[in-house]
């Protein structure tokens, strides 16, 4: 064989191969091309439903298989998650709630008290409030750790919102009726929630804002306790830190009593000493966790041994003692406050909610087990409309207790029934001696579980992590601070909303090279490694979505840089106008497009044509490609869709150059 | 050689290529892991604000380098455009333009009596709106088609605004005071968004929006020239369909004159059977053009000559004539309504700017030249600042008289000059010929312009490519028809951004499979011949972002498949729970992850290995690498992030099986 016919041979085994890789680009851009049309936005909302409805029918025809006896108990065990872990329950596991529970419990009395004081309510409520809900719970709920009851962030918020409707302190009675009214919708917006399967609702409330929140929150009701503390009488209904500070300066300049703050201030230091013992120390834990029912204890004794109240020390009075009464027939729909009620109902609802799936998941995640969102929701939800009935307001996941609870060693729910029936037992018998207990040592308690609440080390990772997370932190924070609890959680959604928008539209593209020894093109500032191939500009457009509000900058954008150079020479004194002959968009991150965005890339590829230069698709996802093919944009631009810009780059060299 | 030795070579060579393979697999997913550090937002901020100056600062050096009467000129020609094209214009161009300045002036003069009645103007402040701007954008504007004047659409936005402040009926002075104030807002806000290059504000009603309110403003305009063809006295102020048919409905059921109606409908016939005669032929064209002209001249000819006035037809009556009077000392800003009337210069300086953009726009493209769209701004801005101070009302470019000005052949914005002076020239010498031109006509005029503003082909292809920007176009339709004119600008607005934050948050994965012949991974659905690789769960979530909105419903998504078939067995009697030991997120559509997104992805990890199974990031873009770098999530997943999903399957069978 002469050497020219080897050459021949191999230049014709290229050509082969050439032709084989096209036809293999062609099939592959027929592949695109001929996509099945993908599900229309009606046709997904039916099929989910009917998905969610053959579930539920599964589910009865699961049931209807089993015999009577069997039925009601499964059904049970759905409603009643106790039936199942309640099985396996142990003498041991007892011993271990019962301490638990009692510990919980000398946390939760004053915390109640304290609580109520804050909801503007009498302090027996709060009372009332950590008996039933706990109850309640108890039997239905799935989380082994939570600690339910009424609890600061609530507290604030449902008397900040219900006092602008009715003063709590010319009409008590009527607030109260509110507030049980507030509290039952709260409870059933929070079933419906978990009926329907709404539990991305509470994702609404982002983790970052969360922390701003909470953070702000605690500062508020800090602020709020230095009433007791001080033992103010004429305090701003305001929450806001200016206004607290400007009352606080104004009691402080007319003659005060310093008895309140040398109390209240003492014992504090003595909660907050015990606590910083017990976490360096495991054995003080108990003592930690006891020392604000101590201090109650003391500081009344001390004042019942003084007469302290006698000068000027204030003091808690009467606690209407005995179980919760029932309070049906103070729900009163016929009130001209009911729509708004139900506006509050439905803000405490999320926020209660939030606060309670964040805690019962962070511990569930600790012990290894799922919490089932929806099925929470019901369970808080139900609770807190049989709280309704029998004078409690609204109850929820207490961050604090639920932490003292785990560090107890609860095993189950039978800790909260524990300190149910202790605070019932106190109720009953031991309000007569709460007569003499000073409200700063309610402040001191309330105060000591503040620090717990804000968290600085979670917002330097917020800060670190993600800016714009930290913005709606800081949203957040000095929304609560300066302006109101509700402006601080608005202020947070709007930040985090606006954040999205701001992602998804935000305008620009990037410039794809080659990366040496693959077929994949990249950001070439990404991959400072990848070539630009010459003659070819390959785009990504930065935003996920090419709609009206990016399309009409993209597209200037994308032209600008094509014709700039248009008419001017390079270095080697070609013309720069035939620098780029091909414009290759990479749509792989392109999740959907509008009619806006279609008709951009028509009039981007009309200026290109007249330019002489040709426009090509790459790795186009189903809904975009689906448009792009309903709108005739694929037949436009020559059908010239590619499964990679590989593909394209080859495929349109082919065809023109 | 024997052949076992062979073999033996063979599998040496392929180990030898296995490693070589997996040395580069480790060298790219070095490249993710290494790339460098993205641009912080406060970053990206400041570096486009540097370009923006430094871009101005080169303009400025650029015009240093010029003689003095060179950068005077440039500067000129920077401002007025006229400077550069008026260089080259001739008198051919000006004939033509001299025929299509006629042409739409003698559409202007009826609409503009009409648009002044729309805004409860008296009718001279329409024909003034129509000489000041249209000269002023004549030396400033660039485009070339654009005839400006009174709109319809602005018309009734700021009447139905600004009534709402002051009524016009009790005082007409104080209510067009306002309306003076509005303008001058309307034209600083333009100004403004063109100075510091805020035209995206413009984009953010969507396409598909401005076209159902647009039809939707049309259908109102309507409903309100039903009150001059029907010639009725009492009217409602209220723009909604129910309000003003019900008004319609109340004036016919009381005796009154048909004569208004026989006069105004058989002239709107006459309009639009010339206007149907010139689209089929071109003779036809000039004829269907200055129709309008001619039914106001025949018919209040008519009235003059029967003194139908007499006898119950209404009529324009006088029309103050002369130059534009100047409205300087009209200007109160010391008016208690100045807030409001400032944020309604804001929404009409959009809404105007809106319709002359996307008019300019659609004809510049006809014509193959690119509109500067912050160019534009300014100059309209500025046409209203100086509207403002000569008795002008809001002025834009007009669907209407843009089109016959393209269609009659204009050449240059000199059509415009010669449509100004012609209204001069009728307001000093015609206004009292204006006398008998019954109001019925007018009318019929504005009738005639409407049906080419409601575009239905339009609305069908939106419903035909995306059923979401259908929604809002509907929205924006009914909201106008059914509430009013801000609702359905709102609700359009609202409906848009609802739908970006619904598609960017849409929680959902894919499952991806290998294309036959490629290294590719593509969703199973949309290339039904991809092979999912047994053993391996390669996912990408559906939504552009991982957000606190999305991310625990995607993990609890992809926990429930991994772990849904554990303990049960496959066909072949083999444990299930070994399905899947490996689950790849494909993050390549990933624009962004939060924090939050992030702590989801640490539980899916977490929960994953729990069940002894792995997990791996294949693809990650710029920011999401970054963010998982910084968080830690890369060390803790054993830094298990590839380049590619091919890669990532490799990299993660080497490890472990």
């Amino acid at each position: 064989m002469s050497s020219s016919s080897v050459v021949d041979t191999c230049k014709f085994e290229n050509l082969q191969v050439d032709i084989e890789k096209n036809d293999k680009d062609v099939v592959r851009s027929q592949w695109v091309l001929n996509a099945p049309d993908p599900p229309s936005p009606c046709r997904v909302v039916v099929d989910s439903m009917r998905k969610s409805f053959s579930n539920f029918r599964e589910k009865i025809s699961s049931f209807s298989d089993q015999s009577c006896g069997t039925l009601l108990l499964s059904g049970l065990q759905v409603v009643f998650p106790i039936f199942v872990w309640g099985r396996n329950y142990t003498v041991a596991k007892f011993r271990n709630d019962f301490l638990a529970g009692l510990t919980i419990a000398s946390l939760c009395i004053p915390q109640s008290i304290g609580y109520a004081t804050l909801a503007n309510l009498a302090p027996q409520y709060g009372l009332y409030t950590s008996v039933v809900p706990p109850l309640i719970y108890a039997v239905m709920g799935t989380s082994r750790e939570i600690a339910i009851g009424p609890v600061a962030v609530v507290s604030l918020l449902l008397s900040s919102m219900v006092q602008k409707l009715i003063d709590p302190f010319t009409d008590p009675i009527g607030y109260t009726k509110l507030i049980f009214l507030a509290t039952l919708f709260a409870g059933i917006f929070q079933t419906a929630f978990g009926l329907f399967r709404l539990g991305f609702l509470v994702d609404f409330l982002s983790h970052a804002s969360i922390v701003g929140f909470v953070a702000g929150a605690a500062i508020v009701i800090g602020l709020q306790q230095l009433k007791g503390l001080f033992g103010i009488t004429h305090f701003t209904t305001k929450t806001d830190i200016i206004s607290v500070i400007k009352a606080v300066w104004e009691a402080l300049h007319n003659p005060w009593n310093p008895r309140n703050f040398i109390l209240g201030g003492s014992f504090l230091a003595f909660i907050l000493t015990t606590r910083f013992l017990g976490k360096r120390k495991k054995n003080f834990f108990w003592f930690a966790s006891i020392s604000p029912l101590v201090s109650v204890i003391l500081s009344t004794l001390v004042v019942y041994l003084t007469r302290a109240d006698k000068y000027g020390v204030k003091i808690v009075k009467h606690v209407k003692g005995g179980l919760n009464p029932s309070s049906i027939h103070q729900l009163d729909f016929n009130n001209p406050h009911v729509a708004d009620v139900a506006k509050i109902g439905l803000i405490v609802a999320v926020v209660a909610l939030t606060e309670s799936i964040a805690v019962g998941r962070s511990f569930a995640s600790i012990k290894g087990y799922q919490l089932d969102g929806n099925k929470e929701m019901m369970s808080i939800g139900f609770t807190n409309i049989i709280g309704s009935l029998t004078s409690c307001y609204v109850a929820t996941g207490s961050f604090s207790r639920t932490a003292v609870n785990y560090a107890a060693g609860c095993e189950s729910l039978v800790s909260n029934i524990v300190m149910a029936v202790t605070v019932l037992i106190s109720l009953q018998f031991l309000t007569k001696l709460l007569y003499y207990t000073p409200i700063a040592i309610i402040a001191s308690v309330i105060l000591s579980a503040l620090p717990g609440l804000i968290d600085i080390n979670e917002a330097y990772k917020i800060w670190k992590v993600d800016k714009l997370d930290f913005l709606a932190c800081a949203g957040a924070f000095f929304g609560v601070l300066f302006a109101s609890v509700e402006i601080g959680l608005l202020v947070a959604v709007v930040i985090s909303f606006a954040k999205i928008i701001l992602i998804s539209i935000r305008p620009g593209t990037e410039t794809l090279g080659k990366l040496p020894g693959t077929d994949l093109f990249c950001d070439v500032y990404q991959y400072p490694m990848a070539i630009q191939i010459p003659g070819v500009m390959i785009l990504r457009i930065k935003s996920p979505l090419l709609c009206f509000a990016n399309a009409s900058f993209v597209r200037e954008r994308i032209i600008k840089w094509v014709t700039r150079d248009d008419g001017s020479e390079d270095d080697k004194g070609n013309s720069k106008s035939t620098l780029y002959q091909l414009v290759i968009l990479d749509t792989s991150n392109l999740v959907n497009i509008d009619t806006s965005g279609i008709a951009s890339l028509e009039e981007l590829y009309k200026c290109l044509s007249s330019h002489g230069k040709q426009l090509a698709i790459a790795n186009p996802r189903w809904q975009v490609i689906h448009k792009l093919k309903v709108s005739n944009f694929v037949s436009k631009i020559g059908g010239r869709v590619y499964l990679t810009v590989e593909e394209a780059v080859a495929g349109c060299k082919n065809n023109q150059f």
